[in-house]
């Protein structure tokens, strides 16, 4: 039997790009397509360097129906890996259409070009962030989702997990898994990808990493008085190789013959750990000072959160590997040989 | 001052037609755009008729975006009120992309194209649906919305609620009223419109005017062990005239030079009614038997839901006028003059 054909849709991108080369590796055939908005094509040569294998990348933006129909007419995809998505909270508040449009339009194209070729299988890249503020500690997958989602970017990952939700209730032939992906950081090993967001990073880690390389003065810490042991915001970061795993794992599962139906896993540690934790073990790991300044709270930050993860455990036999040196040794590695990150000519 | 000219989605289906009349009454403006799927152009043809003034119709869909930018090109638009979405909530559990592509997707698009033109204002066709099951009654607007839709119709009024929200949060320049509909009955008192569902009707009234008219055998009562007087299902039946009215009090508001941001209102009289007290006052108002028969429960179906009608009449100085028999005699006039509804031919 030959290999199964995943298309990757935000191939190019953070969490793309790193399942892309766990995929190559376990010996599937991988189509990227991304609009390479906020990704980049060196990206998916790196890919390519690392594993020694050929990436068909295709410049496709979803929300273009003919362009994604003419993928899928070319390939036989077995699934698809959804990964493609604006992602930044921030700006999800000040350009919401955007997001709906890309987030959810994208989704709807996808899942009508998808049907129309008669392949119904997905893994969705989802988020914590749909569950909201947690009622309870850890994080499990039957936590209401949707109530609390203050910012577009989660309701846009709530609105396609409901959507796919109701399309795997309508006919039976399709089978999604959503993984809700905790606070992801790290890179790949061999330091040549990892994340390179454009702007200001609205993330900690890549932030921490640009401070501690040189690029920006100090790091912000949005508020020390969080009901946590050091009063920062405590989150379950989970190493990007891990959740590149994880993906393996849940395309595994979604192959099996007798898979159907729709089903999500919290894909996390399982621990959190504060802001000043994790910038102390970059310290360590980095061997660079951090300088940090405490400033005010940003509205709709939550005081902690992280996962249960006994069900991944349990039914995808996945569970993180690797702890916060990994984690932040690893971005270090990234970002001090790629300082800049893909953008090579600066 | 010349009138506002007011874009119109969905104008040739049930609610939007009966606005349309009153708003030529009134003296705006009106171009209709509208795909047809579920309405007929005799509607309009029957609303010139009634008013006695032409109405622009373009045959246009909501997902088709350069044709509405064309007509937002050629028209100069002050204020859209948004009708167009498919409505048969049985049909969306089956057919869930349909109802995510045409209800969230057209209205994403809708509104990009709106932005793109600078038109900044929208009176929306929300639902009472968006609540769920109640938690209290009668329904305020600051009851939850989300947590219990069952159904992608249920769910696609939510989700365009809250784009709409997010997107008056992004930019002050937007004004959104957003009614939500209890359950339109009735038809203009002419007869000449009303409601003309395709296939078997979704919704009690047009049920029991076909049965009436001889069209259907009779009534299936869905329950008659609902925790509710009589053990049939209660609602809050609300005269198409009256949703009418409320739409151009809307609009009324809306328009004011001062009036910005985001408010929602219930339309309905504010009290309920049964299956079996409809069917008893149908029967009163038409002179006509309606045969029916108890059969089990449908999914999802809720015990009662009646609206506070309070924030509408303060804040839009409207209110119900019509009561139940107005709502079934004007029903019974259109069923009985067009059995077929705009179906002349046959």
């Amino acid at each position: 039997m030959s290999a199964a054909t995943i298309l990757v849709t935000g191939g190019a991108g953070y969490v793309g790009s790193h399942s892309v080369v766990q995929l190559l590796t376990q010996g599937f055939k991988v189509v990227v397509v991304d609009n390479l908005v906020n990704a980049s094509q060196e990206c998916l040569k790196r890919v390519e360097e690392i594993t020694g294998k050929e990436v068909i990348s295709i410049p496709v933006d979803l929300c273009d129906k003919d362009e994604l129909d003419n993928v899928f007419t070319k390939y036989k995809i077995n699934c698809v890996l959804h990964f493609a998505a604006l992602k930044a909270v921030g700006e999800s508040v000040s350009m919401p259409l955007n997001y709906y449009r890309n987030n959810v339009g994208g989704s709807i194209t996808l899942l009508e070009v998808m049907k129309a070729h008669n392949v119904k299988k997905m893994v969705y890249s989802s988020s914590a962030t749909v569950y909201g503020t947690p009622q309870k500690l850890p994080l499990t997958e039957d936590h209401p989702t949707g109530l609390g989602c203050t910012n577009p970017y989660g309701k846009s990952k709530h609105f396609v997990e409901e959507i796919l939700k109701d399309l795997v209730k309508s006919d039976d032939a399709w089978s999604v898994i959503s993984l809700r992906y905790f606070n992801p950081v790290g890179a790949h090993e061999s330091g040549k990808i990892g994340e390179d967001p454009k702007g200001i990073p609205n993330n900690i880690m890549p932030y921490i990493a640009q401070v501690a390389v040189g690029r920006r003065k100090d790091l912000k810490v949005f508020g020390n008085d969080y009901n946590t042991p050091d009063g920062t915001g405590v989150r379950d970061y989970v190493h990007i190789q891990d959740l590149a795993m994880g993906h393996v794992a849940a395309l595994t599962k979604i192959l099996t013959p007798n898979f159907s139906g729709w089903k999500v896993y919290n894909l996390g540690t399982g621990s959190g750990l504060s802001v000043l934790q994790l910038v102390k073990a970059f310290e360590v790991a980095s061997g660079q000072k951090v300088p940090y300044e405490i400033v005010g709270r940003r509205p709709g930050d939550i005081d902690a959160s992280y996962a249960d993860v006994s069900l991944a455990k349990k039914e995808l036999c996945w569970e993180a590997t690797k702890d916060v040196l990994d984690m932040c040794r690893d971005t270090w590695k990234w970002q001090s040989t790629n300082p800049n990150g893909y953008q090579v000519s600066k």
